[in-house]
């Protein structure tokens, strides 16, 4: 489909500037039309004697509509006519609707009246695409008519799309079962609402200008479809890739510093210089260390130098924490001294409005102009763990004992951030390295996040976002990620308005649509989690060496009543506890007693605790029944030492198992301390509580779904 | 409206029996017409002359439907004609219908052909009822037509209910501004569907034979309804009232006994029986405790006896541990002894199967003739926190510092409650009475409930339920509960199929359809959590002294990542994050620093929490301000002794607020062991995570609402 140049004519027509232009809804039949879009037939009638020659030519009966761009909801002023069926009543309706849209607005310019064949009824769809200002194009189809609002029924995709993915929105919708043949009613045209996807598709993909297309209703035949509503809007589209995306990185000065200087250093530790500086010194920093500051001789035993450029060696790493109006000068000393990344922990700029703007500005153009790799300002810092690397001042840091880890976090927020890795350390569980990114005037999250794709110590990628804003960027790096098997697992906020407001207060991020960041992630493989303590959860989980291969989990409990509970919170979120073999049930059944449940979920009686023979022996057959694809035990108050035999069966098992087995445990800690510890040193994260081991099992699962491909069970999953 | 006589004719010819009986739609449609509901006029014709005469009469257009009770589906075998307009098509039809019925099925039994009245388009909506096995009649409404399973746009009620319930049934539904007047329509006749509610009301209150009353669609104009199909079931009504209701109880000796006889006490602790006494003694039991076994002289140094009647003594309380065929006899043996109250551990019994179905039978009919009150079997025991009297094995008292406070819980898994207790007792909350009722022989979860609402020390009732027996019981337990002001907080599990199936395979209780616990919960104001875990949440969020009067809520944190993902939260939730004032956003900007947030939510900055007096005073303000009934703290990372500072600052501005302060810290408590101690000792909870803490602020909301009766928040709060 070659189509610029007509469109390009189009766009001409109607002086598209900076703002939105609507085509009229004849326009946009008229361009679909031409394109081969199965539109109504119609035409422009401007006299009385056009519109009876015309109905004449499409056949009674008809349909008439006012055309005028300052009239958009049409129906609602009178302004479209039904079922037409003879000359004189084509005539006397062309009149009607003049004088109608004349009574509405006088002033409205009239194109005319579209005259269109009258269509059977069939199945209502909305389908169409819209431009999302952070991401581009996405798809939609829905349930269509008057109620798409109020149903809310419908599914969205980042273009560019496939057939196969075009399909698989349509079966995301509730109503899809009246599509694909309801009640042995006969199928309708699927194939042809997916080449209108299709064709959407291509369309954007060629003519980045428009802004929203809408096609409501699109009816839906046996045979054929048929666009019967056109609505088109245009827009110039922006191009928003920043220049910084093009500038050379110094990821190993940031992340693996031979050398830092600490610009702002203060032997008081209430001062955040003193805090960073303290951090650094106190968690270990191994390689060369330089507080700067003019009023003092030394920190921390640390000889102090009063400023960048009297120092006499090279500094990989410039951690800048002066007041705000200061940090140019000291950017500046940087280029002069040659250093290539720098961290800027002070606030004072976006978040605080147009002047701080401004300071923003003129920092990202001295880094941009000494080719430095800037993290913040208004970052907390970056954590490296692995390195016992700490150029980082957020309460986390206070602790004695660090824990290093696979899990590579990036969050923009600091305190939540902070919070979280606190959090993360009192579950024992570690970081590779965590980053603070502050109000990204130069390297943002998604230059993180490829930095921890290619990071080796890191596993698992995290991220705390309130929004992006290089769309283009942020998919590029996800789909690093989703190469390199690496998880990458988001908690984003500013979902509601109110969010919105709250994150558009804080930093200069725009918080865009959550349907489209929905769309995305989905696109991209990404696990998106509902609360932010999952971000530390669906990490433990993400250590489990294998992947399931489908949604099918096995579980095994000690009680009726977990086994109910965790039945019901598969089912909320879209796993299958399935039948299990009959091999399998019979292995169980002689190794339980009679008032135990050889199906799945399988209760083992705490009777069976105490006979970890037999209880290997269940979680063996369980774990590799082929109806099976991973493995939940959910334990509730055994204490030690039984707690302990326990602990040592599931990694027995769970050391021969080529499935993932998860462990969640209610009953209180202070029951079975050696159970646990031995949990721990054999890498078995167990969850407190049934729904959170639910919960990460089914991220594991959608996880696992992108990685083989698996479609179907990822829709059933999302849509949960 | 009379109906009684009539209808018990209309059953008598149905001739019931155990098994529900259709009416053919003609027969429902002719008692609805006599009973004055809005049916479509029709009549039944017999002969091709009467299709014609009554389409006459009615008038052109009509429609003719096949009656027959073999056929239910009438559209799928041609067995409906719409639109027929002239005596010859009448004719016509009425032989197409009965050629259609006879190839479809040539065994069905035809009652005639329906004739009615064509009916204008109208929304088509579903009404009924239909009466659950366990609660009875359920009112429901919702989107109508075709589509109604793929939408499940509907919203039901347990009956009876009043004009404003069945108002508020309609708002329910996410269809319902088509019905309140869209998009610039006139609205259509809500008070009709309101009428069409009552009188279905009405009607199953005199007619407990009612099984199901599909009405649809009912077409809804501007101006009356019209009830186009119709479908009654009617089913033999059950008396499920069991007989030991109406038994005397000896609450006081069960719960509050002076003596306890424990028969098969052991002094070997890896014998139930022997960690049950031994927990007695560990715990601290003040009354005579007297141990039973006949092969032990002494077990802890108490004298041990043969059988119950060699002690010298009257017992208060049996605690009955033997093996369960064992345990008539020793019921017998309590009659002889004069005791009234007994709890019986044992398993083996209903729990297992047929035979100890039987065994159950068994001890429910000795346990009634002697007018025992009994907890079990297969029960975990109960715990009296408050008394120091722990008459239940759960491994949960393994503890060495039990903690009592004001919640009484109750639960259907012994495993569960267990668990639940020991992580309660984890995290400082105490309770007043613990409660596993075990297989329910005698005793009952309402039973308990009741008990729990008479019981002084108890304050909140929380209960981990797996199936109710009996409806009616439980919903005047409910009710007394809602009388007495007591929060009823509960987890119900078996929603799904494979949990269901868990339940059923553990416990004799019937896991009624979920739809109608969520009815029966909504009515009787029980406040219904999502996961286990939040028992224990809710619960320590009802310590508030004061409850919300309104879903307003203001929220303040010292960072902007916190303040959006609180917003989220409230919002994803059905809470409110409204405008503060004008004098309280003054008030906040004289406070906080320029790059803070002076509204809602309230990002004080970190900057803040080192000055209490600022913070107390944007704290004061926020709590005060009248669009606000309750205040959420969501803190991050802040360590001591900050932290401790902050947390005085709460409780101070906690002391004086007639409005309820809830508290999230999202950082480890490591951190800040001081402030949290200071939090424990002052009687705040502090909830670790934004998600808990916004979750127990709905539950607050939901009680607060229903006792304040404010029907439209607690839709949108119940819908979310």
């Amino acid at each position: 489909m070659n189509v610029v140049r007509e469109w390009a004519e189009l766009m001409e027509q109607c002086k598209i500037g900076d703002a939105p232009v609507a085509m009229t809804e004849y326009q946009g039949t008229k361009q679909l039309a031409d394109l081969g879009f199965p539109v109504v037939e119609g035409y422009l009638a401007t006299t009385e004697d056009e519109a009876v020659q015309y109905s004449r030519q499409i056949g009674y009966p008809v349909v008439m509509k006012i055309m005028s761009p300052q009239i958009l909801h049409k129906s609602d002023v009178g302004g479209v006519v039904l079922g037409i069926q003879n000359d004189s009543d084509a005539k006397d309706t062309f009149g009607l609707l003049l004088r109608n849209a004349r009574q509405y607005n006088s002033a409205a310019i009239i194109h005319g009246v579209l005259v269109q064949k009258m269509q059977p009824k069939g199945l209502e769809l909305i389908v169409g695409v819209n431009r999302d200002p952070v991401f581009g194009h996405m798809a939609f189809v829905g349930a269509g008519g008057t109620t798409v609002e109020l149903l809310k029924d419908f599914s969205m995709r980042l273009l560019p799309i496939n057939e196969v993915e075009a399909g698989s929105m349509l079966q995301q919708m509730k109503i899809y079962p009246l599509l694909s043949g309801y009640r042995g009613a006969n199928p309708l045209d699927e194939a042809s609402v997916i080449q209108l996807l299709m064709k959407l598709n291509t369309l954007c993909s060629e003519l980045p200008q428009i802004k929203e297309v809408d096609l409501n209703p699109v009816f839906v035949y046996e045979h054929g479809i048929a666009i019967s509503d056109v609505r088109i809007l245009l827009e110039k589209s922006r191009q928003n890739t920043p220049a910084n995306r093009i500038k050379q990185r110094y990821l190993d000065k940031m992340f693996n510093p031979k050398s830092i200087a600490v610009i702002g250093a203060s032997s008081n530790v209430k001062k955040n210089g003193g805090r960073l500086f303290h951090y650094i010194v106190k968690h270990g920093y191994k390689g060369k260390l330089y507080p700067v500051n003019p009023g003092a001789e030394e920190i921390l035993g640390y000889p102090c130098f009063p400023s960048l450029e009297a120092i006499p060696e090279t500094i990989d790493l410039a951690c800048i924490i002066v007041r705000a109006e200061q940090t140019p000068e000291v950017l500046e000393s940087c280029i002069r001294k040659g250093i290539k990344a720098a961290i800027i922990y002070s606030s004072g700029f976006a978040e605080i409005g147009w002047e701080g703007q401004l300071l923003q500005q003129k920092i990202t153009e001295i880094a941009d102009r000494g080719g430095i790799s800037l993290c913040g300002p208004n970052s907390i810092g970056i954590a490296s763990p692995i390195l016992n690397t700490y150029t980082a001042f957020g309460m986390a840091l206070q602790t004695d004992h660090p824990i290093s880890g696979p899990i590579g976090f990036v969050s923009q927020s600091g305190a939540m951030g902070s919070a979280l890795l606190s959090r993360a350390w009192e579950q024992g569980v570690g970081f590779s390295r965590w980053i603070s990114v502050g109000n990204e005037a130069d390297m943002a999250i998604p230059d993180f996040i490829k930095f921890l794709v290619d990071d080796p110590e890191t596993k698992v990628i995290t991220a705390f976002i309130e929004g992006i804003k290089d769309g283009s960027a942020f998919i590029d790096a996800a789909e690093a990620a989703r190469q390199a098997r690496k998880p990458l697992v988001l908690y984003k906020t500013g979902i509601s308005e109110v969010g919105q407001r709250a994150v558009q207060s804080h930093t200069g991020a725009l918080a865009g649509n959550d349907q489209a960041y929905q769309c995305v992630f989905a696109k991209v493989g990404a696990i998106r989690v509902e609360n932010v303590s999952e971000l530390i959860d669906v990490s433990r989980g993400f250590m489990m060496p294998v992947l399931p291969k489908g949604n099918r989990i096995g579980v095994v409990t000690a009680s009726g009543g977990a086994c109910s509970v965790i039945a019901d919170g598969c089912s909320a979120i879209g796993l299958n506890v399935p039948q299990l073999s009959t091999g399998t049930q019979q292995v169980i059944a002689e190794c339980i007693p009679p008032f135990g449940a050889v199906q799945n979920p399988v209760d083992v009686t705490a009777e069976l605790l105490s006979k970890p023979d037999m209880f290997k022996r269940v979680l063996q057959a369980v774990v590799a029944d082929p109806n099976v694809d991973a493995l939940l035990i959910m334990l509730t108050t055994s204490a030690d030492p039984v707690a302990s035999v326990v602990a040592r069966a599931i990694v027995e098992v769970r050391d021969q198992a080529d499935k993932p087995i998860l462990v969640g445990r209610l009953g209180a800690d202070f029951l079975a301390p050696q159970a646990l510890q031995y949990f721990r040193e054999h890498q078995v994260p167990v969850f407190p509580t049934p729904d959170r081991v639910v919960k990460v099992m089914k991220y594991l699962v959608e996880f696992g779904m992108h990685q083989y491909g698996k479609e179907e069970i990822l829709i059933n999953l999302i849509n949960k």
